[in-house]
């Protein structure tokens, strides 16, 4: 008070007393009271403004603390001290405790097409690997991406994600009146018309390109609605390069946009808003406009949204560049990471992917393949802090699981079984083939070890095949290399190939051969393995015997294609029959097994099949397990076999049991190759439970088989206890 | 002022507007004032209280921005406007932008043998994965460790990472006087001496065991150092387990606790501090005393930081406890993770690893291989706003990479050849033979597809082996699997498995050669290929050979071990030279590449070899590439050839010019097995350039030549220049 001037010294007096009350209860209070109040603002958990010095034990298990606490790490340190100043929670904490439990957030993105599908992927996997909160991605998709999507997110069992597929071919019509030169086709421009595609309460929605790459915790972008003012309805990343500036060449002409534009490769939509505001007749009437003056759209949708904010700038919320970081060929992307220690969204939005020129690349691809590679069972780890409903099915076999016995000699063969893998069916862009009533496609299963047959079995087989790949992540990514840069595979566009990620130590073949059983897509199938040749000419000749023979008039009917092997690795393929039969007399060729298990081809009678000129019956016997052709409709595979025994016979006998007529066809063939024994089956075969188990399987498979066909099913039984040799 | 009370009007008056001049300024500024203080206090960064509506463009692409501005990405949004409340930004960025550029993490691990070793590539990897700090890691190691980890963060160059050894042997002393019964041994009790280990001018070190894994970026746990009182010395996070309440069983009597314990798999020390306080004295004080009346410390350093911080209550920060998430069997850990949406770094502090009993270790596990599977390579990542030298030789080998000519035929070798493949010697258990003058040691290379080749080469050679293995990091998890579970592969010490990271897409032979070269310990080596088994007699033949010849007085020579192959994958190995004799006379086996390639071995002699009953001089002749046995110091493999052409002639034309003689064992023998053509043959012997890029590689190799052995390397291009079958 000493300076305070000297006149009406009671009223300052008074006035003075006052303030000074005041701002002791300022100082004393304010940094407690506005930090609890933003805490509380921040993450919905209230501070805890407790004493100096903290007392130590009984606080770090809060076993009575409210589960709605901001959690029992961060009590310890979720004080104010004025030794060291308020502490301060994560963004991205406060970003996933906004609400409690975590708020569910939701993604919207286009996606076409068989390579779109592999990108999606990709995302995702960045989105899951970072995300805390649950999910509802809304998949905008035409049928192929569809039907690739809808398996791999059924066959995920992600916890805590939703998928809602909407129809990409319904809405072109929107959009389809507007002429685009842009690579990503109409489907670039369907992110326009999203307000009125998505369900009518869905108030908020992030879109994602499909070629975008999470680093960080998509919450602390959803946290970035809260910047909104009332008027802004759309949430964008500055443009990155100079093209809205329009003077990347003479004559170039891009649609109006603010400043440099913005990038929609990343947008935050008030989706409740635009509708409000009547957003699509707002984008028709710019589009409409524009187009009176430019020939198209260049960058698809992103011109059309540049050219509304141009007109309305208040709609706009301008993102921070980390969100969007734009790596084209002249970006000026390395002014935002360079400052920033922390990139939050990599956006490859050069045509030109990954091979964009950008001294940094390295780098950015380096996160990129991170998940590409990354294995996707990983990501089934379930949220914490989150309990939410698992995905369908998941409980059912969790329970399943947790009833196994680990002392089991099966244990691994039922965990094996009960395992759910990640299935990506069509994993690179393939042509159904036309629909033929006679058409038969190769099926088999392989794993990256038998990759090196493919080109042979597609000079051999000119016809459509669908192939089952039991690949890691990473080995898929190296199996579309080397598709990639095979002439024989890459022009083959009716070679079906559905990657089955690996999971567990058994290999899982039976599960594999009905995956690739399921897409065939032709009315007859050639259940096949990969290390068999066909002759050349069996394509054809299987075609033509189905329409000999009649079988699509409903005869039930197995076409067996009798098997040979050459154990030498270096090998000249019979051209003919007559051919193939001078190498059987040489002893260069032998019936296959002929050495080891002459049991299970025998009934496929060599010698008859030698003179043979028609096709003729043959009759089942125990442990036969010849290759054959049937309608599409075939039972499956019992998936209980798994590894290597048994797994082909039981199909077979299902086969036999459901009365399917054994046909041989005289002049059909295939010819095993030698390799060296599978890591797999060198590992179980030395195992000592293995034949132990083997014989608990098949024990289980006759009495189910009792169970469903009865005293049909007594001859399997019979047979089975014959002298046997080893299997 | 309607309600104030009527007396003192005047005095009253004049405070109630001071009062309202005073709450509107505070309403007015203290949101903006506050949080700017907040930002500068946690971030060094200044809040931009700037005007609504705010400008859009000119800003987002701040060129005149200073450096140290908190960074591009939060321009937009570092403001403050009271409709959206202050934005916060996150504890993450908080952290890593305590200073710019930021800040040098320090960070002590003990460490010791080849399992530990393997451990801790995964805590830094997922270190790694997260940090966007420089960071520099102490590695206090045994001799084992070391060689490991100096081999692989030598090869690894990752930047901004720099490493610092200390010998664990010389510590030893100062705790081998502590009974301990911790399954970590005495290296346990090291983090007791790492105040007086450590440099003296390090002052604060993130002590972790080699069992933790990350699950987010260390600076945030660096941060932690800021909330230390100024008596505070040990952050560490509370024990999960009931351990220290000594009620686990009748008479269990842990060492003295504060309530539950302290977990020390995590530990902030305060060097600085401990130094002053006398730490050495304090902590030997304490266990000796208690080493009075108790036997033994239990857990190790552990025990002994639990009676210090009892008797001293006050050194002690707790930590939240999500930064040591203690995976043991009975933990309360889940009272832990169950309320924080987010975990930061998990322990697994059971003796049972990966296996213990915890109803979400499934999630935890998943984190675990994440990261051990994850390919370290793309870990070399730079971090941005971080401008550190990068590690030795990146620099040159980036130069060099840049100045690679992508039109070059050869630019896939030239490439490969500068790749540096990270290499993890010593990968499992291994026993140095004893040292012994006549000893040899095969040597050979294979990636995951020969791996089923090893029991038989085990079983035919007795003898130690120094192989390196081509992997990705998650084939190396797989191939440590196979190792374990095979009977024959877990029971031999004397097997080096050196792993060499995947790189390219070429298979660098001679750098994996030269690999597992380097590692053999005996004086001899036998040069062989992964698909040859040798005789059963070989190792000790070539032994006796190697006295008998007086090989080690001086002797420049190099064995011959004649080749043979057989075509059909099921073979009956000869058990001896006369029993070969016979089988080639059936023609069941063939001179090695007999077929193909005679020139590859016709020096040998073959003829001369049926007969021969000592050993025989052979000339060297053009493309001539027998398998042999040298002394350890013989040249080293010529790296520029890689993929399948050409390797080994390189080797023996030099040791041809270094004039080793060249001496053919009549007695020894090794057969080729087949096996499936490998996919890096299918997919470089088809490549129209390989031809046109391997005769480049020759030529400029026999330029080296002519360079470096003058005259006498003549002979090798004109032999050259002879009419020649195919390469």
């Amino acid at each position: 008070t000493a300076m305070l001037p000297r006149g009406r010294p009671r009223a300052l007096g008074a006035a003075a007393l006052l303030l000074l009350l005041l701002l002791i209860g300022f100082f004393l209070f304010r940094g407690d009271l506005d930090c609890e109040r933003c805490e509380r603002e921040a993450s919905g958990g209230g501070g805890d403004p407790g004493s100096l010095p903290r007392s130590l034990t009984p606080r770090v298990l809060p076993d009575e603390r409210p589960r709605s606490d901001a959690g029992w790490g961060y009590t310890a340190l979720g004080q104010v001290s004025p030794t060291m100043g308020p502490y301060r929670r994560g963004e991205e904490e406060a970003a996933a405790d906004l609400v409690s439990p975590p708020q569910l957030l939701q993604v919207a993105i286009v996606c076409a097409g068989h390579n779109s599908s592999r990108d999606v992927i990709t995302l995702v996997k960045s989105m899951l690997f970072y995300r805390k909160n649950p999910l509802h991605l809304h998949l905008v998709t035409d049928a192929v991406a569809r039907n690739i999507l809808e398996t791999l997110f059924h066959t995920w069992m992600v916890p805590a994600v939703r998928i809602s597929f909407y129809n990409a071919d319904e809405l072109k019509p929107q959009v389809s009146w507007i002429p685009n030169k842009h690579y990503s086709g109409l489907y670039g421009l369907m992110k326009l018309v999203l307000p009125s595609a998505l369900p009518p309460d869905l108030a908020r929605v992030i879109v994602l390109d499909t070629d975008v790459t999470f680093a960080s915790n998509i919450a602390e972008l959803w946290a970035l609605f809260a910047h909104f003012s009332d008027k802004q309805v759309i949430g964008l990343v500055e443009n990155q390069s100079d093209w809205y500036l329009g003077n990347l060449w003479r004559n170039h002409r891009p649609w109006p946009a603010l400043g440099r534009g913005f990038n929609t490769g990343v947008i935050l939509l008030r989706l409740d808003r635009l509708r409000q505001a009547g957003w699509e007749q707002m984008w028709k009437l710019t589009a409409t406009r524009e187009l009176l003056t430019l020939p198209a759209t260049s960058l698809a949708d992103q011109d059309i949204f540049n050219a509304i904010i141009k007109e309305h700038p208040w709609l706009v919320q301008p993102l921070p560049c980390v969100w969007n970081v734009q790596l084209s060929d002249h970006t000026l992307a390395e002014r935002c990471y360079s400052e920033a220690s922390d990139l939050k969204v990599i956006h490859w939005n050069s045509p030109k992917k990954l091979r964009v020129k950008n001294k940094h690349v390295e780098s950015f691809r380096n996160l990129y393949l991170t998940f590409l590679e990354y294995d996707g069972n990983l990501l089934r780890r379930e949220l914490f802090g989150c309990p939410r409903p698992p995905p369908p099915g998941a409980e059912q076999l969790q329970r399943a699981l947790a009833q196994l016995d680990e002392e089991d000699a099966c244990f691994e063969f039922r965990r094996q079984q009960l395992t759910v893998h990640r299935v990506h069916i069509t994993f690179l862009p393939h042509k159904p083939p036309p629909p033929q009533p006679h058409d038969v496609t190769l099926v088999a299963q392989l794993s990256m070890d038998r990759v090196q047959m493919l080109e042979a079995l597609c000079r051999h087989w000119p016809g459509p095949m669908s192939l089952a790949l039991y690949l890691t992540d990473a080995e898929a990514q190296q199996f579309l290399r080397f598709v990639e840069t095979s002439v024989v595979l890459s022009t083959r566009q009716d070679v079906a190939y559905h990657v089955v990620y690996r999971e567990g130590p058994l290999y899982p073949i039976n599960q594999l051969r009905n995956v690739a059983l399921a897409q065939a897509l032709t009315p007859y199938v050639f259940l096949s393995d990969i290390d068999f040749l066909p002759a050349y000419s069996l394509y054809d000749y299987l075609r033509a015997s189905i329409k000999q023979l009649e079988l699509g008039s409903g005869r039930k009917a197995a076409l067996v294609v009798p098997a040979f092997e050459t154990l030498h690795y270096r090998f000249s393929f019979p051209s003919s029959k007559a051919e193939l039969l001078a190498l059987l007399d040489a002893g260069s060729l032998h019936t296959f097994r002929y050495h080891e298990w002459p049991r299970g081809h025998a009934p496929t009678d060599y010698a008859r099949w030698r003179e043979a000129q028609a096709p003729y019956h043959v009759q089942w016997a125990a442990d036969y397990e010849p290759y054959v052709v049937v309608p599409r409709d075939c039972p499956r595979y019992d998936p209980r076999f798994a590894g290597f025994g048994w797994n082909k016979v039981a199909h077979v006998v299902e086969l036999d049991a459901q009365e399917y007529e054994l046909l041989v066809l005289p002049e059909a063939f295939v010819i095993h190759l030698p390799h060296a024994p599978s890591l797999d089956i060198s590992r179980f075969r030395s195992s000592p439970t293995y034949r132990d188990c083997l014989q608990a399987l098949k024990d289980e498979f006759h009495q189910d088989l009792s169970r469903r066909y009865g005293a049909a099913a007594l001859k399997y039984l019979t047979a089975l206890q014959q002298p046997r040799g080893p299997t």
